[in-house]
Order: structure tokens, then sequence, then C-alpha cells
């Protein structure tokens, strides 16, 4: 007989005489219990073990994360905690686990260790939810696009060109290390490469996503990036999936509205269709953060948090008022920040970011206006010529989410910019078509999906939320 | 005032008083009528320009591409094929687009032509209409599996093992060409590369997604994957987007049911929501199989075959039948094939594929049961000792569509497999555990994104439905 899926089982309304599931085998108590997991939801079901008909040899096999096929019937549980259970007529072993060598055992691992077993994580029960709440959030980005009339894009991830200066990129190539194709001078003959150029990963999507939207009006990218910095951070992963809407007609304001909004949707999303993933996790942070000192524990919990930002328009400050308020804080007057605020012009550092958003606001904080000499050469240059269209978007806990901008739509503006900063015209003379042929005013974000998921999930470090995470030294699987 | 979408305005209810549009103009008539596209729609606006209130000076800069901002009144429109149209009031000129230089002119341009104005190809209704059918296909995908409660699961792109050997890859490296660090025997010292061991793009997320279906239960991927084949043809992309579900305790015909209820479902999606795309779509194909030999050209009008794939089973076929299908074939008996079947254990070519598919049964086929030697190590193998549990899904015009297969669950019988291909087990340790702890039955397929874009949008080079393609030679913007 076909199987049913565990929650389905468990969101049943009656109870029913011949049912059959399938899963894992998360623990066997008595001889009689199993806690049976599918990954269907974070509940098991109980499965009663008519122990006394079932061989010896049988029972031995019931391991935890051995596959298993129980049919039988589905029946009002007398335990405490949950509904059903299925009382066993029939048990098969469909794959052994050898207890004593099966990683994942039943008691707290670190994080690290199960980081190592990363194929493995997955079957425990917070990094089961981590993975459904991170797919559940994919389809709500989808969602909202699709729904507002925004073009997905597949922007490419090999590119011939490092125009955007946003970091240490990633070699892509075909030749090999020994007797490397020369040219006459000595150089690399990247002709004879597979793709004829110098090629890289991407690390955004964001130049080609504008010039799609400068056709089909509202744009979005959702892909992987490449970052080839040394960074062993907990923030930090060397491939992350990004999010990038891009809209012709946008201002910056319309911009900071798309945002809020399009975050607020997607934690609504995920609010809606995954609270007992949610629930689970907000019990798994607070028993995390118990072992902390008061001070380091978060003020709110897991769902708390998540309907705050619901809840609240986000702060919208300027660069100039974010420095003026900086200036005249506790801990820049008392030199508590390592990098003291002194002057207009300063670049923010995660301190005082934590500062705005966790001390002074208390609540997602948008700030505008940053000056141009700190932020990227596509970004549009104010009438002051000191300060540009741009906005970053800061959160409690996990710092900036979000960073756009107004783009430069005016051609002889952007092109003396690439000048100022010897971007080669040559290799963007794409990007510059859209300011040479019906360029008008456009804007665009890029959000950080794992940053989002790290959000939502409660989780602290980066590698928790991508299933395989890619690090410096680290490529396994 | 804020802009109303043109797709909105052609949908109004009613005429309205004052509207604002903004948007490219496609042409400018009579120095009088602009039809305007915003990329909302394959449609565009009439809006009617009062030319003898509006200065010379501004006419002139109504050109083909210009980005344009009107506002005025929506009224019924005289002129036939359209509902309403603007009669301007006011005109603003937001970017200019010298008529002389800009690339999309009024008229027909070649395909190749277009590819090389990637950037500015989606300016066209073609590709404006291929793009937002794409990104509806993208969507329809999301939606088939996460309605079924599949777990979407992002693979990673960079990855340390090339262990499916499935075609030439691409090397990730942050190495340098000069002066490349060696170990004491010569040989490149990858243990100084980012990643600390050597890595490519990705082939595929199936061995991966494997370890996630055996944990979550059903589990999609779908994201770029890369071979670097230097297949310069029409059907052959080195970046392209593959989706993979997975499935625990599914058998082959489980497989075959998912990926024909799949397929149709996302046919249906599109049908539904495209359909002004769809039907610009199929007179533009029309009218490119004019000039073709009536031998070329299509049966059925683009419409007609999504709705016949719709309204059809695919017929299910045992590679040992299509071998004698294929053997008893007219062509094959005159020679006319260029690779003559003789016996049991050929590799089917795609003239074989496209005489069952087109000519013999004239409905999409799923072959199944190939001999072992020509398929993939991880494939389940057949009592029978040399058959494996594969299957093919193949389509009218393009082919191979799917390939996918029930897994090999016996842990004994794929390492021997691995043995007896050199396919290393200290590499493939993760892959080899979901058979140590818990194995079971479970299936998948992938299905190459672009080959189905391909199909829905009757295109037939798949360089035409990725926005920007990657090929031998070929990594522009």
């Amino acid at each position: 007989m076909k199987h049913t899926k565990v929650k389905d089982l468990l969101n049943s309304t009656t109870t029913l005489h011949e049912v059959n599931a399938k899963g894992w085998v998360r623990t066997f108590r008595n001889n009689q219990f199993i806690a049976l997991n599918d990954g269907s939801t974070i509940n098991n079901i109980q499965c009663v073990v008519d122990f006394e008909n079932t061989p010896d040899e049988t029972l031995k096999r019931i391991t935890t994360g051995a596959a298993v096929s129980v049919t039988g019937t589905l029946v009002e549980s007398k335990g405490a905690g949950q509904k059903y259970e299925i009382q066993v007529a029939e048990l098969e072993i469909l794959g052994d686990s050898d207890a004593e060598k099966f990683p994942m055992q039943p008691k707290k691992h670190s994080l690290e260790f199960l980081r190592e077993n990363a194929h493995l994580r997955v079957r425990t029960n917070a990094f089961s939810a981590i993975m459904r709440v991170r797919s559940v959030l994919s389809f709500a980005v989808h969602s909202y696009f699709q729904e507002k009339g925004f073009v997905y894009v597949n922007t490419p991830i090999i590119t011939g060109s490092d125009a955007e200066g946003a970091g240490e990129m990633f070699k892509v190539t075909a030749l090999p290390f020994d007797n490397t194709p020369r040219t006459e001078e000595g150089k690399v003959n990247y002709k004879e490469d597979f793709f004829g150029k110098e090629t890289n990963l991407t690390v955004s999507g964001q130049l080609e996503g504008e010039t799609f939207a400068m056709a089909l009006g509202q744009i979005y990218t959702f892909g992987p990036t490449f970052r080839a910095e040394n960074s062993n951070t907990s923030r930090h992963l060397a491939e992350f999936w990004m999010i990038e809407p891009e809209v012709a007609f946008n201002d910056l304001n319309d911009n900071m509205d798309l945002a809020e909004d399009f975050i607020q949707y997607v934690i609504k999303y995920v609010l809606d269709k995954c609270p007992e993933d949610l629930k689970f996790l907000e019990g798994r942070l607070i028993e995390e953060e118990k072992v902390k000192p008061q001070a380091e524990r978060s003020e709110m919990a897991l769902l708390e948090k998540l309907n705050f930002v619901l809840e609240n328009n986000f702060k919208r400050v300027s660069y100039t008022e974010a420095i003026d308020i900086l200036r005249d804080s506790t801990p820049n007057k008392k030199k508590k920040f390592n990098y003291i605020i002194n002057e207009w012009g300063a670049d923010l550092q995660s301190e005082h970011e934590r500062y705005l958003v966790e001390k002074h606001f208390k609540c997602p904080v948008i700030l505008f206006d940053y000056p141009a000499n700190i932020k990227a050469f596509y970004m549009r240059l104010n009438e002051d010529g000191k300060t540009v269209r741009a906005m970053d978007i800061l959160f409690p806990g996990i710092g900036e989410i979000v960073g756009g901008s107004q783009r430069e739509e005016r051609y002889e503006v952007l092109v003396e910019k690439m000048k100022a900063l010897g971007i080669d015209e040559e290799e963007l003379w794409w990007y510059l078509d859209t300011r040479r042929f019906g360029s008008a005013v456009h804007s665009g974000f890029g959000l950080g999906f794992e940053r989002l998921v790290l959000f939502v999930t409660g989780m602290t470090n980066i590698r928790d939320v991508i299933p395989f995470p890619r690090t410096p030294m680290n490529a396994e699987f």
C-alpha cells in the first residue's frame, strides 16, 4: 500500500484502520516505542511495536537512523503530547543503521561537529526545521515578486567582467596550470581558455539585472553569488544566495518602500506557513541562551522579534543624522567604540550599526545618503555633490541585511565617476548602453538570503543556514 | 503622480481622466502616435501626441528606444486592435535614444545579431515574451514542488568532488598561473588554494540532493549547473539551470509518474498565465517556418503542441522494446540512420530518439531500463544484472528533456560498481553514508530548464531562451 506522510497522519481528522508510514527511527524506547520521522514535519509519530510477537532479531535492528516501513492502525494516543500513534501490525526494516557508527546520536551535538556532517545534520530536529524554513522563505521571495509582476531573471554566474570591484573573485578556467598557453609577451593567453577571455564567478547580478529592468520594468534575481575574501567569520560565506530586485522609474524612496514591504511580506509568510518549525527554533534558542551571560541574551524571543519587525515601520535616518547620533553617544564619548566617530565621512563599522539599531532606535533602521567616496560607482550623486542615493537596512543581531541605491542614470556623470575610479569603459560598454539609449531613474537592492534565514531562524552562524557551506579551506561534499 | 503599468491601463474597465505611463518608445508614427512599452506586457499602449502644441524640439526626441513619461487621459481608441489609448497632455523625455545609433531598430534583426546585443534584445517583442514566459515557468516549478511539500535545497555550486563524471568541469581557483604553489613532487599544491583542495563548478546537485532526500523525504534543487564541453550546438550551454527532485521511498514508476505530472503542471500553468506572450510566440514561429521547406515545418502550431502534451499520457517503452522498434524501422533497414541499430546494447543517438518520438509514437516517450554499461554508476541494477532502472523522457523537436533513475540503495552493489568504474570511495564517503545509515529505495530526475523553455516558447536555439548565454568563446556581459 502507498505510504502516508507523517505530517498528514498527525493532521488526520479521524483514526484510520490501515496506514503505512515510512521514515527514519529517531529513538526506540522500551523495545516498544519508535519515534518515527520522515522529514515532512518537525514532529515524530509514535509507532507502538508489539514486542512480544516481534522477533528479537528484528527488534535489535530498530536503531537510531534505521529506515523502516510500518503498517498498522492509527489510534488515539494515550501518551502525552501526541494526538495519534500507530499500533504497528507489520514492521519492515528498509535500511539498517549501525548504532555504534551512526554519527547522529539522540543527544546534543556541537554545531561544529554537525557542520562536519552536513550531509547527516539535516536528520536532526534543528537542521530539518532550518532547511524547511529556508525553503518556505525562498518561495515567499518568489511569491512576492511574481504577485507584483516582477520578471525573474537568471543573470550569469560565469562573468567576463570584474567591473563592480565588490571584492575578490574566484577565477573560472579550463586552462591547465602546467604548460599554460602564453602570449608572445609571456602572459597567460586567455584567448585559448574556454570562453576566450578571463572569467570569474559573479559577485552580483546587478549590472546585468539593470539592463533587463530597463526593458521589462521590474525584475529580480535570486541566485548564487561568490566572494573569494578570506573572511572566516560567522557572517561570511564564499558562496551564498542573493536576491536583487531592480525597478525602472523607482527612486530611492520607492526603493526603501519596496525593501520594507518585501521583508515584512516574507517574514509574515514564514510565520504563517512554518509555525511548528519556528516554535521549535524559538525553544532551541532559549536553551542556547541559558548558558550565556544575561547581557548577551536576546531581549525578545524569536517569534516576538519576528512580529516586532512586521508591526513596526523601519526607522529612516540619513547618514548625516546617524553620524550626529553616534558622535553624541555615550560609547563614543567614553571611547568604548573601537573606532571613534569624530567627523562626517567615516565609514560606519558593525559596532556603530549595532548601537543605532539595538541601543538607540531599537528597531530596524534604514540609513541613506551616504558619502559618495565610501560607496559604489553606480550610485546616484546627490545635488550636494558629496553624498549618493544609497541605503542600507540594518537589523538587530545581524547588522546589514539589505544594501541598495538609486542608480546614476546620467551618462556623463557615470562615465566621469568610472574614469575617476579607473573602471574600464570598454569592458562595461553594455552597461553604459542603458544610459545611452532611453535612460531613466531606476533603483534596486541586494539582500543576502542567508542573512535573512539567520534572522528568521534565530541561528547565529551563517554556516548553519545553508546546506553545504563554502568557506576558506572548506569545500567538503 | 504615480505611473500606472501599461498592462493595467490596457486592462482597465473604464476610461480614466488622468493617467501617467512611463516606458520606452517602440515606434513613433506621423509625428503623432507613440507605441509605448514598459515591459509589463507584450502589448504597447498607443499615446496620441498633440503635435501642434508640442515643440518640434521635443517631437524630434521621441525616437525608438527613448524613455518617456506621458500624462493624459485614457480614452477609447478609434484605431483598430486596441481598446484604449492615451490622449497625451504632457510629455517628458526621460532619456534620449539616438535613432542612428540605437541597435534595436523597428525591423527584423537576425537572432545572431540579437545575441550579440543580449542586453538590448529584451527590448524586442520576441525576447521580452520569452523572458516573461521563462520567469513564469520558473515560478510554476517552485509552485508545483512547494504545493506538494517538497523542500527546496540549494546544493553547492563550487564542489570538491568530480565523482559523477558527467562531463568536463570548470576549475574554480584563487591560485595564480604564475608562481603557482607546488608540492615537493612539483605538482600544483591545492592545499594553498582558497578551499584547500581542488574545486570545480558543479555538473549536478543530485548526490548532495540525495543526502537531503534521505532526511527530508522529498526535495528539489533548481540552480545553475555547468559543463565545460566544447559543444557549439543549438542544444548546449556551458551554464544552464537544472531542476532535480529527489524522493525517498519512490521507485522508478513513481518517478515516471512524478515527472509526467510535473511537466504537465508547469505547461498548464504557463498556458493559463501567459496567453498573450504564447500567442505572440506562436505567430513568430509560423512566420519563421514559412521560409522553411514544408517537411521541416512543425506539424502543430505552438499552442496546439503544448495542449497535446497536456492531454496525452507519455508513452512508456523499455529500452529493449525501443531497440526492437528501431531495428525493424524503415530508416534502419534502408540504412538512412547514421548509426545503424544492429543489436541490444547500442547507445541511442538523437536520430533514433527523434524517430521514436516524432515518427513512431508521435507523442512524448519515456524510455526505461537501459543497459547498465551506458548509464551512471548510481542507478539501480535490475535483477537481470544487465539493465538499470534509468528513464529518459523524450519530447518532439528537442529530444531528451528529463533523465532520471531509481538510485542503487544497496551499499555493497554500489561500492562494487564504483570500484569497477574507478570512482574514489574516499571522496564519496558522505554519499555512501546514505546507504550505510538507513538506506531506502529512492528516485529522482534532472530536467534542463532551458530545454523546457525551448519547448514552451517554440524557439530552436537554446541561446535564445537564457538571458546571457555562456558558450565556448562567449562570456560577454
